[in-house]
């Protein structure tokens, strides 16, 4: 069977044509005028874009003996539904646990995903083990892996192992990817505002200033630097970190920042809501900063100095977020998102003029797809590729509200903001899941996306670090003397 | 008739992959596996790639009663013969001289090219005149306008013409483009090293410090960001050029920068060699500088805060530079390069690990092609794209010599330069023009590329200047009281 | 007779000490403990400090046939009250009209002057008698030169201008400034607000954004760095003109940004006030910023990056203001502050700990004595210097309102700020011109302060430029050939 | 018994000027012209100026079971023969070693100091007896903790402990201090550079490369801050520790850079010496770097982000070197320079036109004087000052050598190095230390100088941090609902 998205505008990364496309057995057959198909999807005045890439989600992820309240059943749904065609989720050992154990666990889970997938693993604990799975977790097409410089007594580690895992990933040809907070100073910070009365959600806001996430940020580069390795830094919330990572493009590092929707739309003043509730229900880290910082994270997309935007989605009910009650450090971390942020950016991005409409492609889309290699199955709007495409209706409005949302949860951190630009068919491999707002998404469709090691990125910079590598003086005879 | 290239790997922006490519009419028909044609080109062990594109020329340009000494003719054979199928050169009007008129005079010049060529047009003046008349140029497809800052009594512009004459661009939705350096400084300079006895070609150098482009790099952004239009910096020579670019894009403005492959491969110290010739045969503006600047240009390109890589080839013979003998000003100011860009930018960017082959293509063509709005026409590998192909061959090596050259110059000045990367193929709209080392080219056959204007950036920044317009505040009575 | 103050701290730029002062003939004459007098000033709980020194004032500034409302009378009479015992007014030669002429013109309206004061000149055409009368200028001790880099069609000067009367400076050993703001680019933009119909005072600040204003600071930083002088930037109002200071400084460069109290402490937001007049009574040049803006110039005060604290004093009554109504462009530009930059400064710099009580006698005094060559003489509590001393009650408070302040003008920009620290007594060369919130200045007093060329920085930088001069090389035989 | 300095003229940071120094006592009793004494030194033709100030030496520090070779004898008497007046040491407890402990060894060592001498106290450990003990230190006028970021598994602290250190400094009133380069990296480096063979002296500049000084700098920068407290950054070695400082120092906070005479006049080149006895002499930590970063920190010292010029002299004989053989791991680290500080700044810095005579007083001993809170005790050259004092003679000449050196090692880095400026004279207390090259120290004559906590700095930070404290939100009922 084939179908064919009629009278469109294709818009890519880097290209805006009118063509239509023929799509078979889930992948992109043909794209060119007047096709024909068994299934004809119009697309008159939308665009035929690739469909959205999240690389940072946490879809049932385990917290204090329960999970955050999307899984991968109604993450996938809630994307789709916005127009994202695949997530990335983290794969998060236990102390201890083995990486492959690990992986077990989130293969289990996502089996119940609408849209396709892939992983990224974190490297939560440092040992012989962890080295050694390192390279079978590559060879499952797992080659990025996270992280944490916060969460201190949990995932956090050490420069020490940050540094012997950065040079593992640059020997498997991986991407080092990092949550970039200091964690000792996040400690301390938090102990002291407790100590001092500040048990409220803006407490979290205050035990994670920008300079925190800054600092961390311009150590992993560092660390990054020493071990020859590109580095992803998620969720980019400030000036400070986007500073940082600036700093080292601006030296010819290879070094990527990511945006989340929520640091670019929302700020701080939220945590300041005299509702306790609305207030927590916004806890992330990193916080949301002010508008000078969320200035800088759009002059980024604009200039390429940061790639991609992405919602770090980790749904936790009202419910959950009250466990924090009393005490700020005990409220669940994470917030919505996967399927408000295609029509957030578009509104407040395409729509302002501050990113055409290729822009938004690349960072909603096709940037990922290229850092995690798995472009162009993924991200692109070519022949042979999987057929992952939002059919966007630049003219449709909403006003996003919690009653009528896809995830799990029973508020949005976006509730009541309008977007105009928004998905009239997001098709899965092929598959209408979205049809002008019916869903049709089929639990289990979704499928593992493995990518390949060793990207061009990882070779050139590996032969320019062997080329500029410390070289040993000749001497003849030690001790020498003179003077 | 169908040429085949068969057995390569195609590399462009932002793909890698093995196919073969049908060509017929000029035009890319096929890509795909095992295809057949009439004529077949072997790429075995060979990257198919755009074939280059340098946006930056000066061929058969007059000067002082005569006129540079490659023309549209010896030119584009050099380009061809490097693995570039495409230039643009700059139509110049003379003070007093329309618009329309200038662009006659350089079509018949052209008329001879090997290869596919486009112009920009300078604004070497401002009057009423003028302002009429870039219409009809945007109108005849050239929608990009060069500003120069320096080449005071001739060339030169002041700030008002700049700001009246980018108002203008942004309303025809065109691109304003500055060779950036400060023309009162550079004057007032030359005449005192002058005076001091400092009249070698070296002085040249000294005459046109980093910080004289810096800062008209800095003031044509600022008149560009009040004008609202998009900017294109040729010739980015140094860091102090490169900071105001990059500080220009950190704050989201629309602004690219040009190094030339000359800045990136040599520097000042061929000023200071004891022949005189030697000296002034690399006399353009900006002159060469130190290696700390070559550290910043390549970072650029490796970070995106620059974009392309041209070569400003505006070719004189020994004999014309020896018009300045006793007073460097009289030198004609330019170096050739069109021949050599592509091999040494591979050389000693992609061989060195600095840039992977898709920055290579991203930076010598497609980038370009984007920005002057001809892209996928050019600088692209796509069905439908004009087949300006190179087949680059990673193992061929040669020695740069002048004695081996295209250009009609009697020097070069890469000379003894070894480079490693070479085309075999050289194609021009299907006309292989250069088969392994073979010139086949054809005088006549290029043609006259016209772009569109209001590409999309041109329309994403109207649209942000018109949300962020200055808005009068409602009085009710005026003059009212108060304090 | 002598004078003794008794029981106050000593705070200067670099000491905080118990000591009474003794003064005789004006003159400092002793600084230990019990000192006795004819006359005693009781200092307990206060500070004795050098009294502020004013460099930015226009009084009686001659404006379309009328005059800023403040003379040297009311003018220094406003600045003693405040604790300011010197001011640097600007002679403005009109157009044409000589050096020496001019400063015989403002020679004879500071007659009237309450406490000492010196000029700078300015620059405002140029020619061969401007040249030629810069060193009879530099004689009488006025050795520091305003520019205009704006005022086109007034007062405003082009680089190549800027480039010669800077070489002239570094030459004389005199202190190059400037008013840096692109005079193009305002007129352009003045004139496409009236044109859009933004004629209030709101458009004043839209015609001179902040971008404007770094760029000619950038520029007027690159023509002096080329010229080999020191600069010093008057009123640097916005983080964009702190940037080029700064990064000027960062690479060694003899340069100073001098904030206004205006800048430091009121926003753009004034300009939106529905009352024209409220408006129109801030209008002056730069505009008043945001936050952001006040944030990096207090910033640039701790670090030393920006070094003086002044006023631009220029005040025009409610009734000259409306000069513009229904013409922003017409609206005379200036505001006052001579009576309130201490007070001011002390209250939202030294109470809110963002300055210490030396750093605040540094910005207000100290720096601006060294940077003039006028330190020790002025700016210091030293035996020998004049006895120009604020004993400061950084306990005594006030709202600040134009009902009780000695400046002519009936409002004050300022009105309702309450200031926490005031003078208890201000003495001019020893005498009590303010005592007790009692007046009791003496019209004349006032004496001008000549002051000598070539301090130690210039020698240092001039000794820099010579030893890094370019040097021409050597060759033998030209035309040599060679490749 | 009386010392008059007769016909010298006065340099202070930022005085110049004529008189004649009486001292008595040790200390100046009077600056005036045509003073008498009992005992008269010609400074015709000089310049009487404070003493320098080291504020980072290491003598006879315990090594490996043996001490660096210079004690407070040897090295003092080193110090005065260039000029230096007051030498500050660090106590350097052992692990588990309480500070009085460790500051009763220092202050026995110091019983043979010829001139004044005082401590920072540094934290090498944590804990509670450490958190206790501080306070005590304090009160015996010790008031500056070095924590050291590298020595892993010796010196080094953590992140968490810096925090709770630095918070205790902010508590007492102290300043917090850092030797910056993050010691797990340097580590592995080194690990990794002797297991690929890198085993020579060379290897130990490679194993701490700009980068890591840098990011321990951004680290401890950010860290202060969080803290509350002031920050002194030892050893600023490059452009990027220096670029932290400068970023820091731009946003108004309060840390200060101290690079090193080493760093500004030897280059990385030295270790590349074929004589391994002569790259193992240059051996210390940060190691010496490009001529780039010696350009970034002479430009610090003009522009006033970098403060203060030291030496970090902890002297290490040839055989001591030798350790390191076949190992650099194992090569003691440190140099000599406390002779030579003076006159190669001068010479470098003043002659050159880098530096005013003022300046130079300021970055060798003012500035220190003020950040230690000793100033005008020492630092100045003032009626109640100490008299340490140098004679300065800017046309006396001589050529480096170990073989005419003070200084117990022997060799020295910048043998054969000609300088010109150098002491007629040191004083230490009044004491003539110091005559025309004839050393007549005093050994025992030095004494300890005491500091009180809580400069200026340090009061106006707190006030700065409380008033911007974070705020609790007030809300009634907790939990509240709503959206
Ligand atoms: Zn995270
Ligand atoms: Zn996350
Ligand atoms: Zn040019
Ligand atoms: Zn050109
Ligand atoms: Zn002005
Ligand atoms: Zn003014
Ligand atoms: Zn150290
Ligand atoms: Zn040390």
């Amino acid at each position: 069977m084939s179908t064919v998205i009629r009278n469109g505008t294709i818009v890519t990364a880097d290209l805006t044509y009118r063509a239509d496309v023929r799509i078979e057995g889930g992948i992109i057959t043909e794209i060119g005028a007047d096709l024909a198909g068994d299934e004809v999807l119009d697309a008159t005045g939308c665009y035929v874009m690739p469909g959205g890439i999240d690389p940072h989600t946490h879809l049932e992820m385990p917290f204090m003996g329960t999970y955050s309240s999307d899984d991968f059943e109604s993450g996938t749904r809630a994307a789709l539904a916005g127009g994202t065609t695949m997530v990335v989720d983290f794969a998060l050992p236990a102390p201890g646990q083995g990486l492959m154990d690990a992986l077990a666990m989130w293969h289990n889970k996502s089996g119940r995903a609408n849209c396709d997938y892939s992983y990224h693993m974190a490297i939560t604990w440092w040992g012989e083990q962890v080295f050694d799975e390192m390279q079978a977790v590559v060879e499952q097409g797992i080659t990025s892996f996270k992280h944490f410089m916060a969460y201190k007594g949990a995932l956090m580690v050490n420069d020490d192992e940050l540094f012997a895992s950065f040079r593992r990933c640059a020997d498997l040809g991986a991407l080092a990817m990092v949550h970039a907070e200091n964690g000792d100073v996040v400690a301390e910070l938090s102990a002291r505002l407790l100590a001092e009365g500040n048990r409220g959600p803006e407490a979290h806001a205050y035990s994670r200033p920008p300079q925190v996430e800054g600092e961390a940020t311009n150590r992993a580069i560092m660390i990054a630097d020493m071990a020859g390795v590109p580095l992803y830094v998620v969720h980019t919330s400030c000036e400070e970190a986007h500073e940082a990572i600036r700093r080292a493009r601006m030296q010819g590092k290879r070094v990527w920042g990511e945006p989340l929707i929520q640091h670019l739309t929302l700020d701080e003043s939220e945590y300041f809501h005299p509702d306790w509730d609305h207030a927590a229900r916004r806890v992330m880290s990193p916080p949301f900063r002010n508008k000078q910082h969320q200035d800088s994270l759009w002059a980024g997309l604009q200039s390429g100095s940061l790639s991609v935007v992405a919602t770090d989605h980790c749904a936790f009910t009202t419910e959950q977020k009250r466990f924090g009650v009393g005490d700020f450090t005990r409220i669940p971390n994470g917030t919505g998102g996967l399927e408000d942020r295609m029509p957030m950016l578009w509104t407040q991005g395409v729509n302002t003029g501050r990113l055409t409409p290729n822009e938004f492609v690349a960072v909603t889309s096709t940037n990922i797809a290229k850092i995690l290699n798995c472009y162009p199955k993924k991200g692109a709007v070519l022949v042979g590729a999987d057929a992952d495409l939002v059919v966007w209706d630049p003219e449709k409005t909403k006003v996003i509200s919690a009653g009528s949302q896809q995830s799990a949860i029973d508020y949005n951190v976006f509730e009541g903001k309008e977007v105009k630009g928004l998905p009239r068919f997001t098709l899965s491999r092929g598959k209408v899941a979205v049809a002008d707002g019916e869903i049709r998404t089929e639990e289990g469709h979704g499928q593992f996306v493995a990518r390949e090691p060793r990207p061009a990125v990882n070779r050139a910079l590996s032969a320019w670090k062997e080329l500029t590598a410390p070289r040993a003086i000749e001497r003849s005879g030690i001790p020498a003397t003179g003077v």
